[in-house]
């Protein structure tokens, strides 16, 4: 009986198989040098419904009875690991704490809707630090993090928590806000100034509220964004996202969108996500979340499997490259090995039977045990 | 709130975490270096009762009712993959395939019973060829799993297909094979003896079978074997253990037993396990399983935790090596970063916040705008 993949998860032949582990090796570098440390988290976790996204995991009973979950994100995890094992940092002391990690996640989603169900997921987190030199550092290694697989990257950098003032100070109750922040981050003009009217929002706040669908564009739509801003906490969100443009040599990379409302709940300052061009979805994304899980706590996480959809080749495939050998004799393989090459034994013990496979096999030479035979010059 | 793990899983921390990933870098060129193709296969699978190891797998009921399982090995879905993308190979035909894997596996076991449920398993498979040279070939990998961690590999190579023909011979029938296959296995003479005597087996054929659990050696003992061999069919299985150690250039390093009986219904031919000293439990298993799930189709597999832990500490752990420098400095990070170094930018601005950044970090270097300051000259 043959079992095709279950819905939602598929096989990865040789070369996606490679260019992944490829894509992977030159993330965990990167990371590698800017001082991350590459920590593991199981993939079996306690099921933890305080987790926004537990309605999304699978579910699986333990036989105690005990409800355990396939782990949805890496997060949730990282916090734990961080509360076990640096508890200063978690009461929001201590040196900043910087990880990185690599590994599968699954989400039970209808497979008819969804691209998958089972991802390789890939991010960092910065945590125990909360300055827009930290906020800077995460979106430079986001950015470069779509680069390394060859992609030009296009930078969008919000902070919600500029929102999320604008609302406090029109005193927007808390039923009001979700509809709210959902039409601003579409850019929906006419949907924001229908909201502002129903909830009977007046004065500097709500002009800045209806304004700031249109707030995006490079570094000068900062100076727009505190004319507006109606009093000092949203001057103070404006400025932290002007001081992470500061951290940039050149800014011009980076769009900026004050009108970025997306998981207000979650994401409690600057947000970012990475695009590239001729590929609608985002990258990568990322942000702060202070308060959320940790006291101080940034980061971000990238979907391999989409990285290098966008990337479509442009990653160097290893395996291809290195040349393929079939070796009737074992110590001049050992030595061709030695060389780079990659060598399969021969698994047949006569040299014409040898040939055949190694032609079968794709390989450019045969290795007998007097001489190394370039099969593609019998074949010109 | 805090969780711990789910119980039989765990954290690494990132000298762990970095010794995994040497290692499965590590074993990933080795396998590479000999031809095999590492393919990815989905965690996430449809429920096969038919895989002999079902019982162990977590279980789990997906939107639409049907039951899926994590991955409990990676066997069944190797086998899925090439009868998906190699129909000749799946048929008995076609060249020989040599695929390799690693990732995760789970067994829902007693958390009580076992060092985990959660583990990463490295392994390959010879598919498409039966013959000597092909058993040769994948114990020869297995020894070299081990060494290239560091370890001194003990090989002990057996063929079950020894027994099977034995218990053939005798006229053993099907209720009595499996206990005293495993009273073999253990070395239990008297109850060898016993169970011959009360199935009243006779002649030439039950000689050998009391005499098989003292059939282990090294390669002087295949004469022996051959001598003991009542027909045709058990001298040809002896003969394919002889055939394997043939083609070692030193067999001294392989122990040989005939008396090898495990998972008799599975492994039709060779098997094989490798040990190091001082480490009580097997590092590694494998065999030939020829008509189990593909025509001809033999591998091994190894735990990678385990193989860590028996290793302790002789793989190089690289991120211990690679010095790591704080710095005030983007553009002199970025230079020291092409030199090989880690390099975590300074969270402070100011040059005493950065050094006691850079104290706590245990970094050895501070770049600050001007100059590469080593901290370990001042503390002498």
């Amino acid at each position: 009986m043959t079992l095709p993949p279950a819905e939602g998860t598929s096989f990865l032949a040789p070369a996606d198989a490679q260019a992944r582990v490829g894509a992977t090796e030159a993330l965990r570098e990167l990371y590698r040098e800017w001082g991350y440390e590459r920590i593991e988290v199981p993939a079996l976790e306690r099921l933890d419904d305080s987790h926004p996204r537990s309605g999304k995991s699978f579910k699986l009973v333990d036989r105690d009875g005990g409800v355990l979950a396939l782990r949805s994100d890496f997060t949730p995890a990282l916090t734990n690991f961080v509360r076990a094992n640096h508890p200063a940092v978690a009461a929001g002391d201590g040196v900043p704490l910087r990880l990185s990690y690599d590994g599968l996640v699954w989400h039970a989603i209808d497979p008819e809707l969804a691209r998958g169900r089972e991802f390789t997921q890939v991010g960092v987190e910065l945590i125990g630090v909360s300055n827009a030199r930290a906020d800077a550092e995460l979106i430079h290694l986001a950015r470069e993090s779509v680069r390394v697989v060859g992609l030009t990257p296009r930078v969008e950098v919000g902070n919600p928590a500029f929102v999320s003032r604008l609302f406090d100070a029109a005193g927007v109750g808390a039923e009001g806000r979700s509809d709210l922040a959902d039409a601003i981050d579409r850019k929906d003009q006419s949907e924001v100034t229908a909201l502002v009217e129903r909830l009977g929002l007046r004065g500097k706040a709500a002009d800045a509220i209806v304004a700031v669908p249109d707030l995006y564009g490079d570094a000068g739509i900062i100076d727009t964004a505190l004319k507006l801003a109606p009093d000092g906490p949203t001057v103070e969100a404006a400025k932290r996202l002007a001081g992470v443009v500061e951290e940039f040599e050149d800014a011009s990379e980076l769009m900026l969108d004050f009108g970025l409302a997306r998981r207000l709940s979650y994401y409690t300052g600057v947000t970012f996500r990475v695009f590239t061009f001729d590929f609608g979805q985002p990258l990568l994304g990322g942000g702060r979340y202070d308060g959320a899980l940790l006291p101080y706590a940034a980061g971000f996480a990238l979907g391999l499997g989409r990285l290098l959809a966008a990337a479509n080749g442009s990653l160097q495939r290893q395996s291809a490259t290195a040349e393929l050998v079939v070796s009737l004799d074992d110590a001049a393989a050992r030595r061709l090995r030695q060389e780079g090459y990659r060598v399969a034994r021969a698994l047949a013990t006569e040299v014409a039977a040898a040939r055949a496979e190694a032609l079968t096999l794709g390989a450019r030479y045969l290795q007998t045990a007097t001489e190394l035979i370039d099969l593609t010059k019998g074949r010109a």
